[in-house]
């Protein structure tokens, strides 16, 4: 097993330790189309070149989710591989714009290192950075993974993380350079609704239903080059505690951002994730809805023509969301729950 | 329920009533890929630059039924999200050639509207219009689909609709600027057969089964960005009338038309739809084969180069078509009968 | 059936008959993103152009087998439409290197004919060479094929072919013209292992799995346009020797290449496949496992930087290969083995 890459284990991890992570990546028109199968999204900044261009921009850019997959399928071999779970992330921002024929790389800082009481696994905090060819930040955000220790015996290697924001600030929030929404076309984007239209507290049931088949997600979770062996084999996983292959959170998140067309059409870029919670495991043949609520609405400094709305999507599965299924006041989520994400977006003003 | 869209009902059209539908779409030879990996066409001009070139063209132009889906997939979240049923479509005709880089837009004119007796829907005829960002038309049709009332109280809007004609005239179909057959090389495109080559009646067996599982047609469909629900929510169709999910239409004309190679090679281009008969629905697991009967052939004025074949293409699901299963004198389709095409293509004469 | 192609039977060959096969294909960055959506694979050379014009190309090549696939599809319509078996492939070199934008187009002369006892059918001999639109060798390959009579009674066109070396001489793979690995990035790469880190004799357990679906294998093969019925069609397939389409060899071969990135990460380029055994078919559902043997190890003349590894990698179904299943003493293969394939991989020195 000399050349075969086993993962790192817990006690493999240090403290400041910079690791740059495998196989560079250019993105191209043919991950958007293949990107645009998966999913169906019609949000027109990715869609549409023209549209782009009305913009400011210099052509569609890369929508923002398929960089984070790509990014974030780079960090699994090195950071993931031996995980017993994927805990969370946190303070992802979004930075330059992707446009087709950028390559993405990627590297993490190991910034936490907690030992658990059983001294079986730890958990490993990372901040992952996505660069460009030109090294600019795509992306860059915070994730804590419980990983197995290889041997119980060895030393806590143990350095606490700093505990990243629970909500990235707006001033945070970067507006591509260029963009100009003077000429933003509400017919071609899909809805008439602004920035000022949406109010905290408000709920939007985005109301259609997507189901999931096998070859859909096992496509898209190659097509970031995440090699999390749960996603892809059935052979071990029959025998595992599902009895079926799991579906890759992000697939889950890239289906709620798409069928949140319907009622939030403008939101025309995600500009932040705060954090996000998986709730529950999805699987192949479960049928993903999804609703949203309005949490904030800030102005974006310096920018009358754009604004930021946060918000809190919900994902669940073989259920309408018509009657809003998410977290009770006693903190537990309904059932049919798959995902709890909180993230920004920018909208017309 | 304010921000989502409910889609227009029969009493939301008015005769005369132009509708620009959302997200201008930029094709690129991502899609073309994804879309020779959903159906395996063969046609030698869209999928090759230099036998695009041998014929005068800038470069391998768009598969004309990508671009059909695509447009028409743009018109539905406006046209027929509360539709009963699709009833038909008729005088469609290709226009400029589209090319990678290309961005399509859709706008549709509401021409015809008759309440049904039953007061509870009614029949909508749109003529669509497909167009590049230079504003060129590349796709015009018209269809007619049967939409519910919301309010069966609502008055009758009634308005009755120019009937299209029955086939397009072979002087409408459009030749591509710049096209010129001369170094037409037959051996690239699959055959040696030339317009004078098919007569009129001549029945083709295109031989060839494609089998159809459900994530290449909710691939297709996302891709083709059309939102219509029957396709992709197992959880509302396995209560529904038939317990799965249905497939597109679209799909199967584009796997007919793959299909047809085998015996039509050289019909290089779709050049018009006269219309169509979505006989029966097709699901996941169904088998489609195709046959084609040669309906006329037409020169091109002008062009010696260069003639039309009108065909009329049927898909049957699980039927292999040597026996050529179509419409009976009594008007009844055979019950392995999926479609129902009539259709201009352009051949090398 | 005047029009449909009716494949060659084996009296229709002739020693020294060239066929030009059709379609010629442009392959552009659409067939590179749905081939990492199909495979995963992560070679960094394919996958970022960064990557390769750091090692003096002018951008990421074609995935050296996605390049084999297509010339391979084209060959199907003409050569083994009517085939019994594939009986085997050899003396495969990979030539230029294929760039998206670039077009192939492929062509075979029979250099073999030999008639089975039965009368029945016959071994078809041919080479087949794939090209780029300006006539460069992209491949070149010797491939066999037992194909059926029409006619029993038609007359043995006899020719023996002389038979190909059973290994690729090291001194016959071409190195990409202006390849130079002085700034061949190891991290980036995904392993520090070269070529003087492998040994003869050594083996390497790829230690992931992953299971295939009727979708996966489907919009491989048609993407490559590739026409063997056995793939595509249930309706038929369901009454025959399995009861279940066949998945093209070929897919197998990606995946293995895929999966071997784990442990060969630097290989990064195929030069020559020597040959193979599809040993067992494979189906939907199949979990698919790859060891592979180290079996030669060669400079390759006036080349400090690049050498050459000749490898024996093996696919296993439902079996995880850390106990290496490959062909017993007794010339039995382990029943679990789907493919034996050999091959040489240039990595750095």
């Amino acid at each position: 097993m000399g050349k075969t890459n086993p993962g790192n284990y817990f006690e493999d991890f240090r403290i400041g330790q910079e690791i740059r992570h495998a196989t560079p990546r250019t993105v191209t028109e043919g991950d958007v189309a293949t990107y645009i199968a998966l999913y169906g999204s019609r949000f027109a900044l990715p869609c549409a070149t023209s549209f782009a261009q009305s913009l400011g921009l210099k052509q569609a850019p890369i929508d923002d989710l398929l960089v984070f997959h790509i990014v974030f399928g780079k960090t699994v071999p090195d950071i993931s591989l031996n995980a017993i779970a994927n805990l969370g992330y946190a303070n992802c921002i979004f930075g330059a714009p992707v446009y087709p024929g950028d390559t993405l790389s990627a590297s993490s800082t190991v910034i936490g290192l907690r030992e658990n009481s059983n001294k079986q696994s730890g958990v490993v905090y990372v901040r992952s950075v996505g660069r460009n060819q030109a090294g600019e930040v795509v992306l860059d955000y915070v994730r804590w993974v419980m990983v197995r220790k290889r041997d119980q015996a060895a030393p806590p290697p143990d350095g606490d993380a700093a505990k990243p924001p629970a909500v990235v600030p707006a001033d945070r929030l970067q507006v591509p350079a260029g963009l100009d929404l003077a000429r933003y076309d509400f017919t071609l984007a899909g809805s008439k609704h602004r920035w000022s239209d949406y109010e905290a507290g408000e709920k939007i049931d985005h109301a259609d239903g997507m189901t999931i088949e096998e070859a859909e997600h096992a496509l898209a979770t190659r097509l970031y080059q995440n090699t999390a062996r749960v996603h892809f084999n059935q052979h071990t996983e029959s025998q595992g505690r599902f009895g079926k292959r799991l579906i890759y959170g992000g697939h889950i998140i890239s289906l709620t951002r798409a069928l949140s067309f319907n009622g939030l059409a403008n939101g025309f870029k995600l500009a932040a994730i705060n954090g996000g919670s998986h709730v529950s495991p999805a699987f192949a043949g479960d049928t993903v809805y999804a609703w949203s609520q309005v949490l904030d609405r800030q102005p974006i400094a310096g920018r009358p023509d754009v604004g930021a709305l946060r918000l809190r999507s919900f994902a669940a599965k073989d259920h309408a969301c018509a009657d809003f299924p998410g977290k009770g006041e006693d903190g537990k989520y309904h059932p049919a729950v798959l995902l709890d994400l909180d993230y920004w977006v920018l909208i017309p003003r």
